[in-house]
């Protein structure tokens, strides 16, 4: 099948370029000498930071935050041994911390019921090589997309929700995840996600708002600003909370309309923005970009 | 003085070409025939349509909107007549409608507070020929932009407003705009306006919301976007209605923020969109290409 | 398969609403009269216009164009017989002109290479029931995208290119094209078309250029932008001329970029641009809201 | 007067917080062990970072940008040391450096013809406090602006250029310019700056060029514009190199246009576009936020 196989020759070779490509993550309260002590740390393991972002909240007694992407030799071979002796840094300095290797991907599974325009641009981009994660499995509460996901290899479960069946199949669903999936992309799925599931995945379950939040809460956001009649429509993508659609926001976008469009003509419109939206917010956080602060992201990009 | 000169050398040139330009604007049912009765209308006159934009807001049973303008030789003396004669096509359609010469500017009242940035980008657009407008006078509950606003030959009125003398204040500003000022322009006025004074000036006074509306509605809305962490910051101008932040909206824009902006940050980017929307929203107004049906706006432009 | 199912609903259910809508495109040279003329006519068939958009290019003597979208009962019927009488009106003002049907669609013929981006997103808004037009066929030079684009019912012919067989290849394309395809969308084809193509189908190739024309003409744009150091990367749909990336544009867009984004990464994004502004050029042509006078475009929209 | 005022005291306030933050400016060829040698620096003075961006350009062998925003106790009479103890760091790595106190602001010199809209949004900003820089003098060809500049306190010169006088009118700038100002804006000065200036002020003068570069480079640019039909229009700041609008690139951006359009219009959309395009790179360059390397910049914002 074209698609498979023009999807694994390109991600082979990128990851093969990144065997020895680190991630580490912090966060912890700001004081003098974390980065002196982390670059000190990673300069003794003969590591290379090829990439570095950091930033402070609020500088007087804030949170400091920092992303460094490193070369290291052999980093297979030293990932146990470097976390182990980074354990104690993270200590004196109380961070919450991570280090990963770049070639371990994130594994997605993506929910969605029957608008399938952010689904087809996940997939597109994940086969152009563009979504540096596993897409592990599709979950839909409709059997549409069937033939489509499978046709990328990728398996599709059908799981019909109804008001009655709602939590069995929330059962079924967690099931299929559990263990197999890091991260789940609400693809327009258009279903509440239960408290349960949303603590099993916290700031692990990635929604697109057909709005751009906090405008237009809840449904039928298109219907709302037609009657408000806004000049611009936008998309929002963000961690699941059970807040409805007040999560932390990853990533958000615009597009302008104009009196002449109506509601279908905005949903027309709207379709490119969310995926967009979504897919740049799917994409950052697949690379670790997004840390999650209280209710807001900081995003590295 | 500099500015003054400058100023008036650009309208004068600009006003003279356009003596026999002319602007006729319409609102009603829908249904076949208006722009056959109107263009032949016009026709018949020996009149040129230079520019003509329509819109029909819901094709089955729902309302037309048009906007003509047109040439005409000795459009000054024939306007009274011309009026007289659409009067009857008028009635036969149920319009709402008008006709005016491009050269009868509408009038402009600036209200400020102490934000003087909304405030010197009218002044600099109108001074640089971009704002099609006369600014008949500045309204202000401070004495600090008196020099500057005076030295472009516009008269300054220094009204301070406190919760005692509000409805003192008012009356002190009506009395000053009513019969000189055809729109109110509320340049960051921070002062609710009360619903007498929007009664008398209906679909007349505009407002610059510092905030992406209906996102951020009420006070303080850079503080609300910071506590939000959205990632695009807004503005809009809309007309004033009684409802607060709620009336139809004239033009609205954003630009893109990062979780390192604090909200003095916020505030500075926003400074910049609040002073482009509203310039845009009142340069639109002067050139009669927002109609307004209900709560919402069609801008021709 | 479910692609044709949802895609033909969807189609269906929209074109039978359209039955009676006519649209007729006029550009000629501008006088007094035009729209009294054409609005009298469509009146007298008791045609109703639900939208019309105008431009006077130069308004001294320049040009006139015109876009009228109407509802008439029984168009089917009656379109022979308008026709027959419009074209008095027509020759007296010197109109170029066109009276179709909205229900007879443009027929797409998608020539493609190996990068795929731009035909899977022209595919994905055909089948979203975005794209108001046919596609009847995809061309390609390489075989890749054959499981893909069957999948959707399209026939798609492998047509290989060589230096030696350009010719010869070109002669086969023509053959398949000629009286099956109304317009030709070069989707990233990569390939230079013959002049004698190009006579054939006038101002009915659209070809998407990786830049932000007239910046970056020719081959490699994307390394050009890189080297030049730009801040913002584009790209434009044009029609094809002669002229390499020199004809009429129709649509351009850019996005954002720093100085850590190498030529890979300039792709990557530029990839979205692209598909996105051929689609809205694409969607634009469908629905003849782009008119040609010289070497520019007017886009009603 | 007013503007002075409101100005001082804005600016002082800013200041008075800052007087302890240093900036630290580093290039240099990348390898490992710099991010390590210079955080246990200034770990060891006992600053503490509040801002650090870096960037590797091509990882293999490439070059290393650096940026530090810090805060140290006493910095100002501890500068010259800090400056000493870092000159062996700094050799051993072959750096490119500079430190210095944020406090000691860059001192601008505004070169301006007679379209004064950049001037006013630098002066404008200037005032608001958001352009953290003196401005010490505008120099311009024509006498418009002088009691406008002068009433902000800042001198103004008026030095006619004609083709006899250019070059003693390029005598009489450098003279005023040396050793009172850091870096030159030339705000649509529209003279051609000699080689010898340029040296002097190498990577110091800002022009704002009035297309999207490299799109037409020279002179009418909106003419160009308006005759190639693009549908996007901008404005580009770089720093003037020999190559006429061929320097290293600071920032860019666009606006939408229709085929509505004229030249004039072009211009006047344009002219929002470049002075805040202008506006955004004299703002980063004076917060020292703009490396050059070769043809090409690294703007850390």
């Amino acid at each position: 099948m074209t698609h498979q196989h023009t999807m694994t020759q390109a991600r082979l070779e990128a990851d093969r370029e990144r065997l020895n490509r680190g991630r580490m993550l912090i966060s912890c309260p700001d004081r003098a000498g974390i980065v002196a002590a982390v670059s000190k740390f990673l300069f003794e393991y003969d590591a290379n930071i090829v990439q570095s972002d950091q930033y402070t909240m609020d500088p007087d007694g804030g949170m400091f935050f920092m992303r460094i992407e490193f070369d290291m030799a052999e980093l297979g071979e030293r990932l146990a041994q470097l976390k182990k002796d980074f354990a104690g840094i993270a200590e004196s300095f109380e961070m919450q911390w991570r280090i990963t290797r770049v070639c371990d991907k994130k594994r997605l599974a993506i929910f969605v019921s029957k608008e399938d325009h952010c689904l087809v641009e996940l997939l597109w981009q994940w086969q152009a090589g563009d979504l540096d994660a596993e897409i592990v499995m599709v979950i839909s509460n409709h059997n549409d997309m069937r033939d489509y996901v499978e046709s990328f290899g990728i398996p599709y479960h059908h799981i019909p929700v109804t008001p009655d069946t709602k939590a069995e199949a929330e059962r079924r669903q967690i099931e299929l995840v559990e263990g197999k999936a890091d991260v789940i992309i609400l693809a327009r799925y258009m279903q509440i996600i239960s408290p349960r599931f949303i603590e099993v995945y916290k700031n692990q379950i990635i929604n697109i708002h057909h709005s751009f939040l906090p405008a237009f809460v809840g449904g039928k956001p298109y219907h709302q600003a037609y009657t408000r009649g806004v000049k611009l429509i936008g998309a929002t993508a963000h961690f699941v909370t059970e807040e409805l659609d007040g999560g932390p926001i990853i990533e958000q976008d615009v597009s302008r309309v104009t009196h002449s469009a109506d509601v279908n003509e905005l949903k027309r419109i709207g379709r490119t923005i969310e995926r967009v939206v979504l897919a740049r917010a799917v994409q950052w956080h697949a690379e670790d970009r997004v840390l999650v602060h209280q209710n807001k992201t900081v995003v590295f990009n």
